[in-house]
């Protein structure tokens, strides 16, 4: 039996695909090894979003000062990580709901590995289909040794949500989007945490302006240790977590209740044995994948999500899987994958967000661009809000004044940057942007002057 | 001596047609009868969204348990007043900073009274001008039999900032915008709010569905008691305002500290003597002022800002007193006033925002439109915020699927309003405002429902 498509992976990508391919063909198979859900709904962003939720409010709540109300509380966080867990079950259980209603004849249980380009085993059975899409996302980096040394003290971003409670103190190991979430939410919830990061960067920012507000701003409220990473890690015989580090060449030790590792994600397609395909394709990192078909060499295959992405964000894996259905069907009329201007979110406190080219891709191309800023400090509405911090830059061509790129560091970061994603989806230029409206008072108001900035560097 | 231009009124409109105007001409004048600063930073949307700033963010603290986090705090609010004056302070020194700035010779102060259609007259001297731009605003509607009855007990939205500390209780009268948003912040800080509505109608929003969601909503914060008004409102023995008001055919009394009449806002247009151009302009409600040029008859004469609209928001305002420059100047070649997508937010909470046409007005036309809907009850975001009510409805032309306006009632409505203005202003259709990046988990993703359950009806 040959089926006209195997999808690979039931997570956001996974979905999307199969919601997208039944509606084409019934032969169709999706193979999935883990639950059926999303690493989005279970370890991903909704579970992170909702921690973030309560370090936030409350956050706001011990600084009600900047808004005139003087006075404190008492707060009971015990009951945090179980807000959490309720929520991200019913999210998951949403998602799984979807899946049982799904034609059993479709679904397999279990760990496909390839034994060529049209076959693959699972449970010691083989299927055939004529094309793949491989969605098997990715999963936090290991590292064993920590794993020997702290046991279940090490978390990633795949265990951390199974806290019980909130720990007194955690240390985090990386400084990027998920360690920058998660160890600023954990701080703001009253954990005392220690931020270790071999770089000197945080989050997504690659503007060396906005990196510094950034580091500024949220050094003020958050232990970082950037350039450093601990030498040794051990368990001490309380059962913590004790981390020993090269401070300024001088040896420094603390000690945590645990230790989050949060540098980087590594591909599950590692998994499936893609070397049976194609022997050169045993080296995972340099595999030949199409940045816009995401088709894997010359076969009917196809890799979506978060398996092979610079961008691992949920909207693109979904989009991409779907789309990668009519490459499977269409071989001969391949079409992009990546039809979407990129876009993410950092959802720190305040919000990062990049859209379109950044900072260090323009820099490192020849084109000539002009750079538009607005800082956020006296910002009208933000000063309002008591939230007048960071900023925001905006990239245009200078030959044909096309809004670029923008990185942002500033309050409700996130509803400004789909502004700007979806007027850049439309090729807009600094002109027509200004002829738009802007509601007063506003945050987007600090776009418009941003606007207007770049606009007097393109005369 | 023949001015190209007076402006009459230096308020958001008056000062964006100034600025406009010096780029042609310095042959101009501006007359202004008040302080140098605008309605909108000295009594409007500036200090009334410092104090709605200070209400939310302490409601939110009080309802930490929304975000699983149990306690309570002991609060002092004694100081938001003061924090509304001094930034309102600041905003108001900035306009007047800018104002300062500017040729004396070009700037009277006092009262204008037209004489002829070419003259003026303000502190007894005439002056003459070629063309006129009105902008004189507007003013709350004054009561004066209960200005004699209550005294400094009355209070409109001109003096309730002018409070040196919260009262301890507020009556209302009215529930259009302003109203609403100023009963919904004291009672938020604290203050025991009565709210008395002609109508059975809260804010802006004319879609019945969201109009009762509203309702509910809102209804469970705040004592609203509609299709009622005052009978008879006097100060008692302890300067106190006694309301008495027929309640369901019973006879009720009430005893609050103030009373806020919000019952709307009239033109300043009546201190103009525009009877001297034209004896039919004595009708200020019904005076022939075009609908897109605001030109007055057939005179050289503009109308522009809050003292002849339908819709007194500050960013149209400024749009106005700027493009009525060119209609001075070039008498022959008349332009819109009104290129912008309406749009305005009435920043209660959950915010509430008015795109395009309404509901209302759609449903009043014969043009064949569908509704698409979705709650934000379930929304996911919504849901982690702890924020889940509310919802929005946008509306699309049955023939062209272009989307034609909106109303929403969510949290954070601002935001998601400027991406469908920005759309609309673009003249987007449903499939079009499909294909743009939808970020998860954000509040836009309700969007994309609503986008999505339209769809449907249109095919």
């Amino acid at each position: 039996m040959m089926y006209d498509l195997i999808i690979i992976g039931a997570g956001s990508a996974g979905f999307s695909a199969y919601k997208e391919a039944i509606q084409h063909t019934q032969n169709i198979l999706i193979i999935n090894a883990g639950p059926w859900d999303t690493t989005c709904a279970r370890v991903g962003c909704m579970p992170s979003k909702v921690l973030i939720s309560s370090a936030n409010q409350l956050h706001d709540a011990h600084h009600l000062t900047q808004v005139g109300i003087l006075g404190q509380g008492m707060w009971d966080t015990s009951k945090v990580m179980q807000r959490v867990r309720t929520l991200r079950d019913d999210f998951t259980s949403g998602t799984q709901k979807e899946a049982d209603s799904w034609n059993n004849d479709h679904k397999i249980q279990g760990n496909a590995q390839f034994i060529n380009a049209n076959t693959v085993q699972v449970n010691g059975k083989t299927y055939q289909a004529k094309s793949f899409i491989l969605a098997v996302g990715s999963t936090p980096r290991p590292n064993s040794e920590w794993e020997k040394e702290l046991k279940g003290k090490l978390l990633t971003s795949d265990t951390i949500f199974e806290l019980p409670t909130l720990p007194k103190s955690l240390g985090v190991i990386g400084s990027g989007v998920i360690a920058l979430e998660l160890a600023q939410a954990m701080q703001r919830l009253g954990v005392k945490v220690t931020v270790f990061a071999r770089s000197e960067h945080l989050g997504a920012l690659t503007s060396p302006k906005l990196q510094k507000l950034a580091q500024n701003v949220i050094g003020q409220e958050l232990n970082i240790l950037f350039k450093t990473i601990p030498n040794k890690v051990s368990l001490n015989s309380n059962q913590k977590v004790e981390i020993q580090y090269d401070l300024q060449g001088q040896m420094h030790s603390t000690t945590v209740d645990y230790l989050l590792n949060a540098t980087g994600r590594v591909s599950n397609l590692t998994s499936l044995n893609l070397e049976k395909i194609d022997s050169q394709f045993e080296d995972i990192k340099n595999l030949p994948i199409h940045s816009q078909t995401k088709q894997l060499g010359d076969y009917p295959i196809f890799v979506v999500g978060d398996a092979f992405t610079s961008t691992p964000v949920q909207h693109e894996a979904s989009n991409e899987g779907k789309l990668a259905v009519h490459n499977c069907l269409n071989p001969n009329h391949l079409i992009s994958l990546k039809p979407l201007i990129p876009f993410s979110i950092t959802f720190c406190s305040p919000e990062m967000a990049m859209v379109g080219k950044s900072y260090k891709s323009l820099k490192n191309t020849a084109d000539a661009f002009e750079v538009g800023f607005v800082s956020y400090e006296k910002q009208g509405r933000a000063r309002v809000l008591g939230k007048n911090v960071g900023g925001i830059e905006i990239y245009a061509d200078r030959t044909t004044h096309k809004v670029l790129g923008a990185e942002l560091f500033c309050e409700d970061a996130e509803h400004l940057a789909h502004l700007l994603a979806w007027s850049m989806q439309e090729s807009k230029t600094v002109e027509q942007l200004l002829q738009q409206p802007f509601y007063h008072p506003t945050l987007e108001e600090g776009l418009r002057t941003a606007l207007r900035d770049l606009n007097k560097k393109l005369i």
